[in-house]
Order: C-alpha cells, then structure tokens, then sequence
C-alpha cells in the first residue's frame, strides 16, 4: 500500500456552514465514488472553515502528501467566497480576471445580467485551467494538483464527467459487500482471520439497521478481483459453518 | 475570535468506510447542532482511515489545539476497530479489560452471550472514563479531553445527552436564517457591505435550489442575539430596498 504503485487523492470540504451542521456534507461520498471508480483512493477528507490561513495551510499540506486534491465550496459570488483568492496565494500566483471564464459567464448570461457580483466568479489565480460547469455557468479551476469545485452537490455532480479526463488513475478500486443476518461479535474471530489470511485486501465490517432489521454488512475491497473472490470464498466457508444467513441489502 | 473567550472541538470520523464513498457521514452534523447548543464551536473535522498510525499523529495533533476531541467509530467488536488500542497508545496508557464496562455487559447480556466477541469492546485505556450507552450497551471513553463515541449514528445520537454535564461550553451559539428570492450575485456587494460593518459576526450565503425554487439563504451566527439583531435589520433594509421578496424555507 505504498504510494508509489497507488494514486491516492485528500478532498478538502471549505465552508461554515458544514462545520455548524445546517448543511449535511454529502460532496465526499459523491467525490470517493467517483474516485473509486478512475482508480483513485481517497486518504482524508478535511472540513475547515472560510479563513484564509486555514484554506491556504490545509492546501500546502495536502497538495505535497497527496496525489491530488479536490476542494469544494466557495468560488461563488459573495463574500464568505475565498477558496479562489486562497488558492491563488497557497501558489503564490497574481488573483485576476480569468479571460476565457469572462467569456463563457458572458455568453451564459442575458445582456445586462453579467452584473459585478457575478463578474467576482471569474476570478482566478492566473493562467488556472477550467473546469467546465454545464449546470450554472461559472467554471470550477485547477491548478497542478489542485481541483476546485463549487459546494452545490448538483452542480460539482455535473462537473466530474468532464474532469475524467484529467485524473490519471490506478486501476479502479473493485469492492464486494456480503450482507449478513448476524451481529459482529458472532463473526468477529473468524472475519479476523480472514483478515490476517489476506493482509493486501481491505475488509470492513459495519453493522446495520434497517427497517427493523438487525446485521452486518462484510465489504471486501482491492483493486484485485481474484483476492477479492479468495476472500468471499473464505468468508462465506465460515458464514456456512455458522449457519447464518446471507440477507440482501 | 481567540480561544481564550471560545471554547472550540474538533471531530475526528475514523472509518475506510466514509473515505470509500459507502456511507455517507452523517454524525458531523449531529455533533455539531449539539456542540452549538452548548456553546462549543466546532473548527474543524478530519476523516481517517482505519490506520493506526494516522489515528495517533491526528489525535495528538487535535487534541494539542482543540479543547475538545471527538471520534466516532472504531470501537466494535472487529477486526477494523481499533480506535480504543490506539487512544491507549497516543496516551501511553494500558491497554485492558476495563472492569466497570465489563461489568455493564455481562449484565447488558444474557447469561452465555457475552461471549470472546463482544468481550473485546470493554477492552479500553486503562482508567478511562465510561461514556454510557442507552441504546446497546456497550460504552465509549473519554480520557482527558479526548471522546471516543460509535460510527452508527443512532447510538451516537443516545449517547449524547448523557455528556452534556462532561462538555465545559462557553456562549451557546445563536443563529438566524433569512431565506431569499434572489440569486446570490444580487445581493452579493450589500451584504459585503453588512459583513464588513459587523466583522465579529459570521455571515453565510448559501445558494439552494429547492422543489423548483431557486433562492439564498442568508445565515448570522454569533453568541450576542444583540448583534445578530443588529445584522438582521441592515440585511432587510437593503431587501426591502432591492424589492426582494423573503420566503420560508
């Protein structure tokens, strides 16, 4: 699990609003699926405040430990919108008029609607690369490793297809979930040595509730379908052995 | 805003499985609508994956700048729950039986069912102070400023109201929500100007879009209902003045 065989990827969520619980995150479930899928692991996750040194420190770390960092959240037109301004000093590089984002907002927008709050959007650090918004117009930005994207789940949702093309991954993360009608402490000592049996393959256990159903959800995952299939067969020996039954979730 | 006049926290979410997309992390939100009813403020939040040593540098790094320290998840009876080994370790403290959790589920259990399993969850820093679980019997810790609560978030959510004597908050945090019909660039340069001449408030602006309806939602927070007064009358002056029409959300 060394860096130099795996892409790993930090998602740097920047807003109040997260931090004082009136908006429920769900940028990072949507960001790690999409990750998975091209290859990419995610190693952290950070949710900071809108405060410049905070924004610009968070990003220096993570930039240098990690393959790739995405930030969402505040490149919109008000003034708790920082992350363009922040990342402009994190690279040390001139906050400007973007011209080609000036150029899209300006077709987007009806003559006379292009107004200066909506001009602060296309703000950037110079010369960043543009990440396309087929939603509401205004460009995400990318400098080096560094992905910025709005905090609107909908919109960052449909700016990720486009962005593809920009990540290079490793081989995509495979996973298999294994539903149980048990609970932990029932299979805790033979799912240990599972574990132990097959040290390069991650395995979870997390229990559930649902609709007055009570068990354990096994998720096995690698980027390697045979271990992943080593494991099931192995859990499943003991799953049999135990007579517990196998639920759909 | 210096720690000396605030009392502030940090979340640390331990769990592969947030990272990897599967579940989506619900118990930032919980804790932190909690922590501002008591006046504790939360600066930051980090997921983690299941990994010893990044559990320790992260506590040690959090619990160094935070007055306090929450984690949730970890601490089951599998393999992957290795929160409470870990705490022990970034304290350099035992790691064993603790004889009150013990205690609590034998008799939690019936006779014969706390079996190797489920014996591992009372496994603990030595001296640790029992966090009490109503809903599943088994307890979390808190040593020092550090608390160490489940991943599921409904026992999380039980376990709360007994902390709330254990947590020291300042000022509970007061909040006001103006929602708006507007998009945020129209109101972007007057509520700058009310930011400015309130600086130590905390305004947000948060776009939403809403069963077809698109508008901002306008957030003040501070301790001093006074102020949030005060910024609430300068934001409907320049509403009523822009003809904008208020709306509920």
């Amino acid at each position: 699990m060394t860096k130099n065989t795996k892409v790993n990827a930090a998602i740097l969520i920047i807003g109040n609003e997260i931090l004082s619980g009136r908006t429920q995150d769900t940028n990072t479930s949507t960001l790690a699926i999409w990750f998975n899928s091209i290859g990419v692991k995610v190693g952290e996750v950070r949710v900071i405040p809108d405060i410049e040194k905070t924004i610009i420190e968070s990003l220096n770390l993570l930039r240098s430990n990690y393959d790739y960092v995405f930030t969402t959240g505040g490149i919109g037109p008000t003034h708790d919108d920082i992350t363009a301004e922040s990342v402009s000093k994190t690279f040390g590089l001139k906050y400007e008029i973007h011209k080609e984002a000036y150029k899209i907002l300006e077709a987007y927008y009806k003559p006379g609607e292009f107004n200066e709050g909506r001009q602060k959007m296309v703000w950037m650090p110079a010369n960043a690369n543009l990440i396309l918004n087929p939603t509401s117009g205004a460009p995400g930005f990318n400098i080096e490793n560094v992905f910025c994207l709005p905090g609107v789940p909908s919109i960052l949702k449909s700016m990720l297809g486009g962005l593809t093309n920009n990540i290079i991954g490793g081989k995509p993360i495979l996973s298999l979930t294994i539903s149980l009608k048990t609970v932990e402490s029932e299979i805790a000592n033979a799912l240990t040595k599972v574990q132990n049996d097959n040290q390069d393959v991650e395995i979870g256990s997390y229990p559930f509730f649902q609709a007055g159903k009570l068990g354990v959800s096994i998720v096995i995952r690698s980027e390697d379908q045979f271990k992943i299939d080593n494991c099931n067969s192995q859990i499943l020996e003991f799953v049999n052995n135990k007579k517990i039954e196998i639920v759909n979730r």
